[in-house]
């Protein structure tokens, strides 16, 4: 075991980025003081990118990540940086990072945070390690994201209550959940609400097939039914009016919204925190950089930002068929 | 104390109608079970009006009650019936009713399922006793429905998590809450949730006055913001976009949707459902009907059916501008 | 209306004392607001009357304040101060308030907290209200507490997780409440849960009276049963086992612990926190003090401070003879 | 792929037995409407063994398991059986079995209701499948149990609660969580609570080492905090006085209770009880049995019943190592 002292890293700086995720100031807590007790000094910079280009920075300290672990959000902020997609972005942040004398750069955020990570891996000499923070779950290299756990169960508790109401007033309400271009969260919370159906964006709708089995779970009795929608399949609007008509029955259609990104993080969501933060700072102690960290059957792993940013993560089908199974 | 079988009725039926609301069940359950003691059986007739044109019914017992109180929506089912709202409809429930040997009938709903019993009422001799249950809080008679301080707290968690986001991006929330052509609930939700401005029906909507306030906002600091608006006032998509324009910043809309009408209720919901359905019972066995029950001043009491669906209930201005001050 | 600046009241002091209560954050991020907006300074003393004593206090701004109106706990702390009990203490304290300058004392906090203030008006001109807020809802002069409805939620939420375990069980589970001397807690606990017995101290005990009820559930077919139990009655483990004894089936008890004083207040918490402080406030301008604010019949009211310490407040015992019908 | 009708299994039947977890509804909703797909009929039998000795079962249609995926408890009643573990019993259900034509059993529930399979496994020929649900999550031949996350959540938010009156007051707190004689919620609750420190039974406790971290806490500043006990330690009552008298500060204890082993389980409860009855039910047409099944590594695995029985699961003592760390 390396101990306080020994490895080259002096000072590191945290940065959240992208859309901000449930269990990113776990994170935030948990790397700071794992590295505090290796005797590494950390500060966070604000505010995504642009707190580096701007210098805008708190210094973190074993007391000041203190009774954040149960917080949604993220205490340095986030943004979506457009200085920072342009080369003179990227070159300002390598010389802030410079003179603030520091060796790793642990970047917390998703897909669009670890692309620009990767491109400034080639502008800077700063070690970047990249944890993966985000509720749509489509990052490559982990099985599973940090704040992904916690938008299901918000989802999910919400899919709960309206599930009520479909019932008592015997009607079809379609869900839209969050997720971006990907099927991720839709496919996990579309499996465990027990949706009628499940619609992705990874497989193409057929409003047919769709009216088809509605009328098909009629005649089995079914009088009401949850269609989970990812937002990533385009307009539900239209979709919910197409299915009336189709079918002649009332559709209500509820979008679920910004509710999912917030909200104090689950067990696992925290707990991820945690053994990402943990490996984050071991990669870095061994002065071992722009890889990402993740779950990967089971095991806590790492993945170079390259390949992280240039594969998609596969959405498994085979839960979409069993999501289909256990709708019979 | 009236004692078992010494009042006039014999049997009564209850009916949920209407949008469903947490603490229908709590509140079929007590009368089931108040009824039961007191000697009078139970019917519950299904999906509210069009059940009694059909006959459709089941038998409500104490035990057939028994895990239902923490239930959202309602097992008896729900409708906005079509059909009861012809004399014709009306007729035919009238003669099912008397076929039953029905003595009283005890309506669930709102300010809709209210004005059907009014009129009801004149084709009738069954005794009619309204239990205000609805979210929208909008009947008048009674300070508080059964379901409105569920669908408060529902729409408070889901605010609480909005604003982790809105804090991490240092962004403006629009968050749309139900209410139908009312302000009740966003005021309300507002209220607690700690919002940056209330908009509801009752008070003309100024984008110029809403424009200035978020700008005030900004130089004092606040660089995040819940605006709670009620669906009555119109296209919050609209409102969202007129406002980016405005202030040059970015605007989110979330539309909290139907999970505001289901889940368990609340303490208090299921409070006013007992309370309620015991005065409901009361009255039945004093023969006395054609009333809504409901608690004013902290006491539960009883109005005309026709006062309650002549006049309307106002909305206590001053809590809109006790929550501007608390935005200050 | 008194505009700011036209009252003799400049500067305020706020502490929170006691056992904490879920919307003590609210109360005083009101208070602050409020009193800042008519042109009053407020400063926070910490951990109750010892911050007075010691001087130690942090001033309260609009900003400061903002961002824990759904926190849980008081971030001024909390204490059962010794010293204060003594004429010495409050001595002490009354010089501190003169040297500060204070001319309004704003406590929030239950029984314990007021009859300390009221023995402290003797000893200060300083004006003192109190702002009801203890999950106890034992104080006389308002028909409800801020933190009660909370932790009504709380025990809600935790007794309907244990009935899962008993009705899967078959078995009768005993939940002891919080409420220190009083039944308020259990009763409105017991209500709507649905429990089969409320146990309160202003009621005895009859064991043999519970074994016999029981055991008529047992014939009635309700073989699972929640008994909801205030602190108060005394030992509920041996309870426990004399049932067990007297009725020949298991008997599990969950006693539910300090989860019941924290958590982000409930909405109504909140509107009782913003209502009060509104009145606190109000009526400090008027060099109005020496009272407690309260909610009476649906109204904000102010009882003085030597009524409500010598006073007891009265348990409705209706509500427990509705809750015995209800469990027919 | 196996289709409808081609496995010799005909008929199968389920039984829920032990201590209940949340997520065993769903395990029963997915085995029973998985089978019904393949045309393989399913009884579910009441009670535990206990319903298979006494013949007691109800048939399960995909329409009579609708509804249940959410709620807590098991539909199917569960028990201790004594009578099972006698030779006696185990013949009495084998010819039950077999007069009910039942060519698999799948068993849902935990170690002991392992260990009673395995022994039952050697008087009948019918093809036995375990899926592990228990709260416990101390079941050799998976990773993780039905019900284990949703245990953990409850608990945690429940800290997070008791929380804010340990920072209110400034106190230490004991919260005794569930897991009977070993450590896996308590190690996974105080990682994800961010104990101050856990104490489970696979590590002696050693009351000192305590003392001394909570006096070094004081130093750092920290001056509340949780201690997370796994109900294994033994008496942690006796364990808080013994801290108070040690460190001089007052200790507060609260045992979580029966909450932890009900309510709606969460996503990943759900998720997991949908894919263990798939590979439950994929074995049994496949006809293979004796088996339970398991996630390993993040795959669905099986594991012989003989293995998981004899095979104590290790605690992954790294975990603790890691949350001292955080603890900082």
């Amino acid at each position: 075991m390396i101990k306080k002292g020994e490895s080259e890293m002096k000072r590191i700086a945290l940065v959240t980025s992208g859309g901000d995720a449930p269990g990113m100031n776990a994170a935030i807590r948990a790397v700071t003081r794992l590295a505090h007790i290796k005797g590494i000094d950390v500060i966070g910079f604000e505010r995504g990118w642009d707190g580096i280009i701007t210098n805008t920075y708190r210094v973190l300290t074993p007391r000041s990540v203190g009774g954040i672990i149960q917080q949604g959000g993220t205490i340095l902020y986030t943004s979506r940086s457009q200085q920072f997609r342009k080369t003179k972005g990227q070159q300002a942040a390598a010389k802030m990072l410079d003179k603030n004398k520091i060796d790793g750069l642990v970047v917390v955020g998703g897909n669009g945070s670890f692309s620009a990570a990767y491109e400034f891996s080639k502008s800077t000499n700063v070690l970047i390690v990249g944890v993966p923070a985000t509720i749509d779950n489509d990052v490559y290299g982990t099985d599973e994201t940090i704040g992904f756990d916690t938008a299901v169960n918000t989802a999910l508790t919400e899919i709960d209550k309206i599930r009520d109401t479909a019932i008592s007033h015997e009607r079809i309400f379609i869900a839209e959940v969050m997720g971006r271009t990907r099927g991720f969260l839709a496919t996990t919370i579309g499996l465990t609400a027990g949706a009628e159906l499940i619609l992705v964006p990874e497989v193409k709708t057929d409003e047919k097939k769709i009216a088809k089995r509605l009328a098909e779970n009629t005649r089995k009795g079914k009088k009401s039914g949850i269609i989970v929608a990812a937002e990533g399949i385009g307009d539900t609007r239209k979709l919910a009016a197409d299915i009336e008509k189709q079918t002649g029955s009332e559709v209500r259609l509820s979008i679920l919204g910004y509710a999912q990104r917030g909200g104090s993080p689950t067990a696992r969501s925290r707990l991820l925190a945690n053994l990402f933060a943990d490996k984050a700072v071991n990669l870095l102690i061994k002065e071992r950089g722009n890889v990402i960290v993740g779950l990967q059957n089971g095991k806590i792993t790492s993945t170079s930002l390259e390949t992280s940013c240039k594969t998609e993560k596969k959405l498994d089908l085979d839960l979409l068929k069993l999501a289909n199974a256990l709708a019979t």
